[in-house]
């Protein structure tokens, strides 16, 4: 199972890139091979300054070694091998009218003394954080999510969107981070469903990313901004900061297990801003998005 | 001892914001009373977009009341009432040659059932975060510093300036937020020192911290700069975002016990960049700066 996800993630980190490279039509990924002391290693691809998006990375890494002590005692087992392998990529258009989104697709392996495998599990998701909501964007990208979902199981969506909604809460500012999508976690064997039935699940939610993206950008990315858009795009990126560095596991995991610093952050926006105490008009599209992001609602 | 030392930072707070105003000549705080649902409350002055200070905040609080559960947990108390009041500030100029400066100083009591004081004691510290280093501006911040210190206790400078290097470290960089100053924590009373002897240190620093910020702010505000100069202030702010937001223990325990978001928040900087993998070129002043964070020294 590992070599087959670890040969999908890189096909799949391949097949993103090109699409989006070919919107951006401007500029290409930059490509950083890193090797990890303990084991492993990644491949992580960052756009910048593009005409289309404005800073993004779609990183894979696939680690090995002794389990670090944060997971030792997460997981309460003595000692252990692990090993785990995923894509995370997180785009930041510049257009604020066009959203960030996130995604994340990862498999984890546990071995006993003997190297035999004891546990392992896949997990991830994708969510989507407009800065001017259009409820069509959201319609859209739910709808793929949950058609992906459907061919595997009835309760995937409305379980693994719940479960989204929840994850991405910012509770320090008592809202979501955006509008959502799937966010799953240790998907293991059950009586019903084999790892190939989980392998064959987060495929194709990776393979519907692009679908589930692509349509809105190339719908608002001709919309003329000014600077006001631009600034709130940049104070609601600021929450997008906290979410990721407060409130984030994998981003608090990698910055306390000495992971690839660079990679983790890419997904810092690039231009950001912090005003003291800002509320938008009422009324204006930008309360709108508030309203929306204070109680997540259902989008199909 | 409460009364006392609110007074004092209510009285601190005119000072220092009177001061900051003359200086900036242009805009002047805003002022906002706020209070706290389970006891308290305070008086956040926050300036934006002045001629000198591009934002900062110079906040008082006193709040009371039952011990909130993640200070039971870490006191190891079933129970208890407390008190606590502080002054914080941040001061985020425009100019990218004047540096950031934090500081904040703190009173702490807690009671048994009948209301009696178990234990209480002082904390606070003060420290400077440059963009582009000046040796002076570190020498004469850490000699106003010992100077105050070396008043009350000649183990204090060089204990605090210590504690503070080690408390203000990004450890997921590898580097300091900035050159440091003071940090101290618990000071209670002991066999050699009583309250009155810490209160009069702690309002010893903080009348110290005009003299010890201003004369930098003068040096250096007329300096022009350019827009390379604001990038790299702006990407060294994402430090300073990445420290308050992941390693900060004052702000995270503010986010996590409900306290006022936006006064807590008022530390983070207008303007941020995050650029993937960046590194200033070898032998400019930004990388001379990179290098003294890297191994705190000793100015005084």
């Amino acid at each position: 199972m590992r070599e087959q996800f670890y040969a999908y993630i890189q096909r799949l980190q391949d097949t993103i890139t090109q699409e989006l490279e070919k919107i951006d039509g401007e500029v290409q990924f930059k490509e950083d091979i890193w090797k990890r002391k303990e084991g492993g290693g990644g491949r992580t691809r960052v756009i910048e300054n593009g005409a289309i998006f404005e800073k993004g990375g779609v990183n894979i890494s696939a680690v090995h070694g002794e389990l670090p002590e944060v997971l030792r005692k997460q997981f309460n087992v003595e000692t252990g091998d692990f090993f785990a392998c995923g894509l995370s990529l997180v785009i930041h258009p510049k257009n604020p009218f066009i959203p960030t989104v996130h995604a994340n697709w990862r498999y984890f392996e546990m071995y006993n003394e003997i190297g035999e495998i004891v546990t392992q599990w896949f997990g991830g998701g994708q969510d989507l954080t407009p800065y001017y909501l259009f409820d069509e964007d959201a319609i859209h990208f739910h709808s793929v999510c949950k058609n992906a979902c459907d061919k595997h199981h009835k309760d995937f969506y409305p379980k693994y969107k719940e479960t989204c909604d929840k994850y991405f809460w910012n509770s320090h500012r008592n809202e979501a981070r955006g509008v959502g999508g799937l966010f799953f976690d240790y998907l293991k064997e059950t009586e019903e469903l084999t790892m190939q039935n989980r392998y064959d699940f987060v495929t194709e939610i990776g393979d519907s990313f692009l679908q589930s993206y692509v349509p809105i950008v190339n719908r608002r990315k001709d919309i003329t901004y000014t600077q006001e858009h631009k600034d709130w795009q940049e104070i609601r990126r600021g929450r997008y900061v906290e979410f990721n560095l407060v409130h984030d596991r994998g981003t608090l995991f990698g910055l306390k297990t000495n992971g690839r610093i660079e990679s983790i952050l890419m997904s810092l926006p690039p231009t950001v801003q912090w005003k003291y105490n800002h509320h938008p008009e009422e009324g204006s599209d930008e309360a709108k998005l508030l309203k929306v992001l204070a109680n997540p609602k259902d989008w199909v």
